[in-house]
């Protein structure tokens, strides 16, 4: 037998009246796997934050989960998805949130049974603490009522994390907006892109989620029950917000990413106008330096002793006549 | 029992024969609420334009609102929606004017119930004053219709806010093509991109309230007369005329923007010419005065008497053959 | 009683014997309003060129007009549509053409009923010259069949002017291309601007205009007889056609506009390189003249006989060096 | 009655055992119309290449061709499409094939009757000769079958036509690249807009045909036998192939377009560093040069024997200074 | 009789028990032919890495196979497409894979029979090694599965090579994303574009494979038993991801092409801040230089003492003044 990796797993047991949080191991989850298809008795939630192919193989097992479901946890690049097999619904979807302000993306893969509902996450971390809370206190909605309604609460969470992390985006393109208007360098530049890449996966895991929640709230699936799916409608027509809101995001850092490159423009070209400015007037007055500075001998105007201040005098006509110019052409 | 902040409530009471405008408050309200459910007696029209989650809570019991429609309303960044309930019918939408030549974006709901309407504002100051004034005079149609007549009043108030802000738009589109015509800087590039930002909000928000429109005209709601059902169709091709608009609009900035970076390059070209003129026309000719400048002993050029004019005159055909170049290259 | 404002009006009334073209008051309007509703009677074309709310009002009491129509012939900025009422048709569309080199869009009502039909422009001219011309000659389809056949033709005229307009707006963007190929300036990218923003427009009031036709043809709308159906299709293909010339313009004027900006960059690129040529070819030479135009009491160049010619030979390698460099680098 | 031009009509007619090809005049085919409509005995295929209304009037009549149809075949910015009318099925469709290097695009119209079929090109030359001459050759397909698969045949063709100008546009593309890799130039953007705009017409004319494909493999047309329809959704399926590749041709025409810009910018930095190395190098060489220019009496380093070699050394000591920051900042 | 160039050909034959390759002649498979059409026997798979029309030709007999499938076998630029006959259902597909660095795509068909698979490409080399392996394994689930799940297996090889492709693709992206970060040059340019190239054909072969892989999975078609078509939605699932990723990469390369260029911007303002920085100090100082490089005869600043010192004191000003300009100009 192959050796199992000992991966935390939580199991959350609830009913209206109690509730029980525990680390289980493989093992005591083989013995109270009879347990878990008690319909009625209780509500069961467990929880894997790393996966191990073997473990998952005997979960699986256990579960009596489908071959083809089994590899699709696995795979890591998975597109969202709902699919209905004979003993469970499954759910592949992307959870998101910022972490030091690094944004973290993380597959979750839900399967819901009768009365017990298995997720298997990448790493340690989710989005579902405010899920956890309200399930260990008594008298919330979430534990009285089915196994159903905790898929919609962690989904409601899940989508909340869309929710946030767009929130916080929007503030950064305010920030991105305001450094742009007084300074726009690469830095900027690479800021921005970087931003529309995010949003890109956002929207890219966003955009099928769409259609779980619309699976979920009209198809009527199995072990949702019918009362249930006007809160997964909710969570749809959130998702559309999330959606236009992405597209949103996406023209405005586009639009950034053209005031950016008109700034650059906009410099280079204040930029010209010195280097024209300062050369056009001072490359005549050389010139007429250059001309008294030539040794013939025979040159009338440097004997004479109004040569210098006329000289002096020309120069300066010249000097002006180009401000002149520059000014009527409003350079500066 | 929590304190309830004293927020100004409206309550307007309607029929035919009477109309009646009065600042009520919550205590009143739930003395009256009774009446409310009075159908066929009056028409009643409650709103609220500052949101407090606590008088919220209390209105909502009293008209026995949704929990899910509560949240609806408290959370602000609401995609423009509309669902049934089984005791009224839920509306979020966005009203847009102009204040102050700034665009305003504030969320509105609508509860309708059979003989009563409920709307909750952000913030003071909305764009409903013309139906109010119809309200107020006898004889108009508003009055002598149900509740669902004052709803289509009051949508089409507001998309005619959308049309409004359109207007504004298109005028400040003209002004802004005059001006990159004379001159586009840096600040023609800010206003251009601040209105295609206020074009896609515009979009963002009027987008899905033609759904709304088309629900109320066609999937036959409830408390909706079928009367009053072309009357919604009316709003909903003054959607289509506002979209198709928002969507020119986004195309004639996308042009100023073309055209205002197109200007930068023209212009820029023109300075480089004008340096490009200037230097090429003197670094010759200072050249030559450097030649004459040297201190060579043997140089006979210098002791000449004609190397001075010489000299002159080999500048000026260096300069006539430059602007000639110039001239045939059309540069001036 | 309000007073009318002296509008000029014409009714055309034929059938396939008589022809009568008459300018007509209001008074005699209301007179002869009861023979408008004789069926099988004559034909009736009543045509307004301006529009006067109050006289509107009469017309449309005369004709048992809906109100929201009313408001929507009134109401300049509407998106072409058709609507049927219980006792017309009602039909928005737009007519563009030009006149003195400038594109013209009017708004035109039309209203259908059982033997009549009301078209409201807004100004004086319209496109259906060739249709007055076919009514006034005996024989023609036109004069022996209803009056759904008459809208018919005016709507074939109405399209054909979309034609015209886009045939003309292809010449000038023949004349554009070879313009820009010779020399792209400012003006070249305003014309390319104005001619975008026209085609916008048209755009706009065609891509509506086919559901019109599609609605004439497929739908069997009331007072349109099936025979006529047929001829609608055509119009609507016609419009396909314009539909599609218009993208293709916009196409080829995105493309011009590319290829303006080329232009301009590639002239930048030119005029850099001139100057690039000159400057780098005297530059070095002057600096050479500036060494021996030194004042140092030790150089021995200066006292050497050959000092000066040499000078002059290693300016002509330095020169040489250079041009072959650039010619290297194929820059000119 | 009105004089007929002569024009070249050729009259194909055949069946299993015999084939004739044979040019008709208008009165010849007059007095064989009747024999056109012996169904069952011989299939006619009658074409013509240019055409003249007095003639198309008389063969309509022949035919009994719809009025409509006829002003469609004069008419020549027709939009590709398929018509079904009592006596026959209309298609117009637009040729394209390229000859001596540029791109002929023909409309061509047929008719198809239940044993005859016309075709109506606009100038002589097609894109049929491999028709012709299966035709021409006993025991092939198309001879023992009926007028349907003549038509299949004549539209694979002019599919085939699309096929062999894509191949070639392929062609030049991959030139294009080629030549844009090397150099860049005006000439190179010209021909870049040329293709475009050819792509943008062919898209033009191959999207409506798709329509007519389908609806001749799947509506069961008119005079279309049923086995006949699987060849005509074979040519469905390459029109598919051809719209995606002119999608994918247009795209990378954009590409090269980008590339050409780029190269350009590219190319401008190259001229500029150039140009700035020179003159940075340089302009402070000179002003040294320029200081012991100077006359003034009492200047200690002109008087001094190491003053011209040390004004050299320094001289030297900028230029390297100059060298090793370029060298630094990777600009050569 | 026409002579068959000897191709290699393959014919896998297995079922549960037993597992055979070997290299056949066309005159051993038609011996064989016979036993082919065995029902329930066997399984075969023939498998030919080159393409003759001859031995194509003979093949197609053998199998009766339709003659237009046969003219799409050697027709390269097919677009893929599932077509249903009578005998067989017809798949083409592209292949993709990298080999050496170079992105190949191969043509590949695939005959499906009763108990027999043809498959046809076009060099050898293909990407169904792993298929091979679980074929001479045994136990396997496609050794005791129909010819059905054979084919499902190659599909699942060939899209896996779409994924291998796309994931070879996004390390080169973010290579590529990194160099440019540190020195866009041509180069660059020409990879992304010639990426570009590559994600273009990659779309266009996949985005048509989805309408196979939802015909298999859907659409009950021949040969396929309703177990196998989960698998076949499951390649539908895993294609939606690959067009979704192939989507995002050119939006990333889209956005990489906008920073390149935007690099080049950037760096050409700062070619040319380098250039004005030295150009306008130094042209003002070698004026200075020029000035009392003059030789007239009355210039009392040259007689001065403090005439030298003042020179460098002035200059220095100047130059002071210039750098706290471009200081104030955040230039450096």
């Amino acid at each position: 037998m192959e050796k199992v990796k000992s991966i935390p797993m939580t199991l959350y047991s609830y009913n209206q009246e109690e509730f029980k949080e525990e680390e289980v191991t493989l093992s005591e989850l083989e013995k109270e796997g009879g347990i878990l298809h008690q319909v009625g008795q209780k509500n069961y939630w467990l929880n894997l934050d790393e996966e191990d192919p073997v473990l998952l193989n005997r979960i699986c097992e256990l579960f009596q989960v489908h071959s083809l479901v089994k590899e699709d946890i696995l795979l890591k690049g998975q597109r969202p998805k709902i699919e209905e097999y004979p003993h469970h619904l499954f759910i592949v979807a992307k959870m998101v949130y910022f972490k030091e302000d690094e944004l973290m993306m993380e597959q979750i893969s839900f399967i819901l049974g009768e009365n017990y509902l298995l997720t298997f996450g990448e790493t340690e971390g989710d989005v579902f603490d405010r899920v956890r809370q309200k399930l260990s206190k008594e008298g919330t909605e979430v534990r009285s009522r089915g196994i159903d309604f905790l898929l919609y609460q962690l989904l409601d969470a899940l989508v909340e994390g869309y929710y946030r992390t767009l929130e916080i985006m929007g503030e950064k393109i305010d920030v991105m907006e305001d450094n742009i208007m007084l300074q726009a360098d690469k830095e900027e530049m690479r800021d921005i892109r970087s931003l529309k890449k995010d949003l890109l996966y956002l929207h890219k895991y966003a955009w099928p989620l769409r259609e779980i929640s619309s699976y979920l709230s009209k198809d009527d699936p199995l072990f949702i029950n019918k009362e249930t799916s006007m809160y997964f409608y909710d969570i749809h027509s959130q998702l559309m917000e999330v959606i236009d809101t992405i597209e949103t995001y996406r023209e405005l850092l586009s639009g950034l990413m053209d005031l950016s490159l008109s700034s650059v423009s906009y410099r280079l070209n204040e930029v010209m106008k010195v280097l024209t400015i300062i050369s056009t007037i001072f490359i005549p007055l050389s010139f007429i330096a250059g001309v008294y500075g030539m040794n013939f001998k025979y040159m009338p105007e440097l004997q004479s002793p109004y040569g210098y201040p006329l000289a002096w005098a020309s120069m300066g006509a010249v000097a002006l006549g180009m401000l002149y110019y520059f000014k009527k052409k409003k350079w500066f």
